[in-house]
Formats: structure tokens, C-alpha cells, sequence
């Protein structure tokens, strides 16, 4: 299980640099700048969680994870027409959606084996980690936020660390089913939303004025 | 003491969170966006305060305020029409406006305690917990942020946190009597620039080229 | 030694305040957001470093910088068409590349010093310390950061600092003289920019669609 959670967050690594990178790539990014935001995208969500409960951030005792995210981003600055081909594309857009999946149930579970500010913060932590790296790239890049948008992404990752922490408090005997139930709940939410291309619908979105 | 300081910080959360909402809901922002920028607004100065002092985030120990934060953003959300008539949203503003002399207060009050960098870095945690959490909604949701308006908000903050710092200073057995008298000063100033209509003074703005 | 850094230091504090003002004051910003902006440039970039690290803001053990940022952003704002002679200005450009050196090798040996995530996180946070008030600054103004310019100003602080982390694992014993080295390298590289106002070359930039 323990490794299977390994190979999964080296993917969503990569993957997170990879589609962090196209995110900003059409803006005239220089190397250094397309470095910076892969990095970020991808270790960014972690590192806010991480300062939020107050432990050394995940990459100080890891750095594979910021040598993988450096690796990603330099090969999808190399090879962008590859990574721009539409089917490549979209299969970067699941990996990335199981590595959402992946990051906001770890980052959930990490608030709650600290004890911390139960039961409503794990929640906040794991979309934290799912989508905060992506929420700074958007900032420095100076694009719109997922925030802005309309995207089922985050959404997704919410019920499913909701569902989960539910999971942790009335069953905790089935802590590692419940995880892989709400990863994959989160995953197939995500897939369904890349797949026939869904959006919040109009009755959830403010009216402009 | 304790009571009142209670059901202030109380209506100020949710004043905020309210405030927060209807700052960005002629965006057209999604029900999820807008619990979180609600979220952010009310408890986000508070947490990058926490998180530089190096103290667990208030909310961690407190979840009810994520919680009326939540629950404000959700009403606003849903009866926004009832917010944005111009007498309720007028009130808001007023309660935002003690809001916020409560949480800059507080807020430099926690520094103090804490002995962290006096006198300056007190003063900086007390403005830093009344305009982060907007600034924070601010740059997520693309808006132009309070520093770059000419709104008096942050000044008669910041004023009362520096005449705050003194008093603990110079007048440690008034401890009490100079919070509240700060904090009214605060809001006093605030309300006068809200019924007035005031704004800093172009002598105090640098021209635009 | 210590007294050379601590002047530079002092020098760099400054030499960003000024600049960090200098480049928003043409958006019609008021005393109070050239005061926030001016510090948050100079001490920004610590305070980021020193939270990734867990260790107190430098600045409440040392009130004295916040201080000097405080009169350096006042001093700019009152003598504004002092500072955009251009002769003044292009010396500042210059003071705040050498404080971009500086604070870059102090904010890599800071993390280095407590063995924090060797070898690549020392470089990040030298990067941090030497960029990030910066762009706290641009993101808070609504301007264009320096990740998407394709200005010379980041590369050669991570390039000194790569060298500098090298310097420190295989020639411990020239602690004092890599970093001085390394030190008069980025400004050197920084310097031949502002000089022959070079920028990233074409070939390392994404195509804009």
C-alpha cells in the first residue's frame, strides 16, 4: 500500500509540473520563470499545508519530489509540442486529476493524524494541498484562479475529503478501503468532468453584473 | 470583558465573510469559490498572523469560526439580493469596520504577548490580521487589492494599533481601557470615512505617469 | 566579516525599499501603500524564507530593518523626483542587485546552516529570500511579476547560489571566501544586465499563441 501511494505521488508530481507548465506556457515563459511555476504547481499545495500545521515542509526531507518536479517542467519546456498534442494532453489532464485525488487525501489524513482542528480543517488542508500549488502559479503567472473559474476540480476534491474524514471518525477500522474509495470517488468525479467536458452548473454561479 | 470580546469577534467574522462575498460576486463566481473567498476573507488575516508569529492558526483551536464563515458565505450566496440593498449593506459595512478594529487590536495584542519584535512588528500583525484576509480574496479573485485603492481602511487600523502599542507601553495597568478606547478610535475613524465618503487625500498619492 | 554583512545588509534593505517603491509609485498609490509595499519588497523575501523554515521572522529579532525600510519607502515618497533622476535610479538599480546577491547567499546558508533539505532547498530559499519580496510587491500591486518578465535578475542568484552550495559541500574549509565569491558573481552577472540592459535570450522563452 505504502508503495502503491509512492508510485502514485511521483506521477502526480510530474504530472502537476507537466500540466502546470502548459498552463502558462503560451504567455512567452522564460526557462527560469516555467522552472519556478512547474516547481511550484507541483510542491506548492504541500508546502501551504504544511506551514498551515506547522511542520517542516514535506520537500525539506523528500527533495526527489522537487528534483522530479525540475525534471518534468525542463522536459515539457523541451518537448512542448509533444506534450500539446491534444491526446497526450488529456491523458496529462487525468494523470493530473488522480494526482488531485491522490494529494487531497494525503493532505486530509496528514491534519488528521495531527489532530488538527477537527473535523473541519482537514478538510480545508486537503483541498489545500490538492489545489494551493496551482492557486499560486495562477497568481505569479497573473492568470485567472481556479477560484474563478467554473472548473469541477476542486469541488471533487472536497466531497471526497469530506467522505473521508466522515470515513476516519465512524469507521476507523477502515482507514486504508475509505482512502482508496474516496480517492477513486474523487478521481471519477474529475474523469467525468474532463471526459464530457462538465462545468458548475449556472444555478451555482452569481450573476454578473 | 471576555464576553464582549467574544460576540465581536463573533459578528466581525461574519461580517466579513459576508463583505467578502458581495466584494466579488458580480464576478460570477461558483457557490464553491465563493465559500472559500468568504472563508479566506474572514479567517485568512488572522492565519498569516498565526503563521508568522509561529503559533498554530487560531482556527485550528477554534473551528467555529470556519464554520460561521462558512455558513455567512453560504447565506450570501443565497440571498444576495437581501444583502446588496443599500441599507443592509450599509450595516455590513459598519460591522466590517468594527470587525476590523477588533481583529487589528487583537491582533496586536497577540504579537505583544508574545514579546515578538516590539514595538514595530505588533503594530505590522495587528494591520496584517484586519486587511490580510482581503487581500488574500483580493489577489485570488483578480481585484484590485485595498493597498492600490485609496479606501481609508488600513490607516485608522493601523493609527490605532501604533496608539494601542504605546498605551501597553507607557500605561500597562490601563491595559483594558486602552484596548477598547483604540478600538473605538478605529471604528470611529472608519465609520466617518464610510458616512463621508472619504478617501486619503491626493497629497498623500503619488502621481500616475 | 560580520561587519561588512551587516552593512550590506543595512544597504540592501534600503536599496529595495527604494526600488520596490519606485516601481509601483507610477500607479497612483498612497502614503500607506508606498509604506506597506516599500517594506513588504525589503523583508518580504526573509519572512517567506524564514516561514519555509520554521524558524522566527528575522525581522522581530531585528526591528531595526523594518525601521530602515519604513524611512527608505517614507524618503522615496517624499523625494520621488530625486529618485527617478536617472543617474539615482540606475545607482539604485545597481545597490539593489547587490542586495539581490546578498540576500540570496545569506538566505542559502541560512537553510544550509540547518541542514534543511540538502542540497536543493538551500538554493530555493536563497532564490526566495532574494526574489520574493518582489514579488509579494507585484502580485499585492496587480503588476506583472518578474517570473513573467524575462528580465536577468533571478538567474544569476540561483546560478551564484547552485555555485555557493557546491562551494559549501566540497570546500567547506573556504566557507568565507565562496561566499564572497559567489556574492560578487551574481552582482557581476546582475551588473552586465543593468549595463547592457540584457535580457533572457529568445531561444529560452515559450512561444506565445
Amino acid at each position: 500500500m505504502e508503495d502503491i501511494q509512492f508510485w502514485i505521488s511521483i506521477i502526480a508530481t510530474i504530472a502537476f509540473a507537466v500540466t502546470g507548465v502548459l498552463a502558462i506556457a503560451d504567455r512567452g515563459v522564460d526557462l527560469f520563470g516555467v522552472l519556478v511555476l512547474g516547481v511550484i504547481t507541483a510542491i506548492g499545495g504541500g508546502t501551504i499545508r504544511d506551514i498551515i500545521l506547522g511542520v517542516p515542509s514535506f520537500w525539506s526531507q523528500a527533495p526527489l519530489y522537487v528534483w522530479l518536479a525540475l525534471a518534468a517542467s525542463m522536459a515539457t519546456f523541451i518537448a512542448e509540442s509533444f506534450f500539446t498534442q491534444p491526446q497526450i494532453y488529456r491523458s496529462m489532464l487525468y494523470l493530473d486529476g488522480l494526482g488531485a485525488a491522490l494529494f487531497g487525501i494525503q493532505g486530509a489524513f496528514k491534519a488528521w493524524q495531527l489532530d488538527f482542528g477537527l473535523p473541519v480543517a482537514p478538510v480545508i488542508l486537503g483541498v489545500v494541498t490538492a489545489i494551493g500549488g496551482g492557486l499560486l502559479r495562477d497568481v505569479l503567472a497573473g492568470r485567472k484562479t481556479l477560484l474563478m473559474s467554473h472548473e469541477l476540480y476542486a469541488i471533487p476534491v472536497t466531497l471526497g475529503c469530506c467522505l473521508y474524514i466522515l470515513a476516519l471518525n465512524f469507521l476507523p477500522e477502515y482507514r486504508l478501503e475509505s482512502a482508496v474509495l474516496c480517492m477513486l470517488a474523487i478521481f471519477g468525479l474529475r474523469a467525468a468532468a474532463i471526459h464530457w467536458n462538465l462545468s458548475v452548473p449556472k444555478a451555482f454561479i452569481t450573476k454578473t453584473r
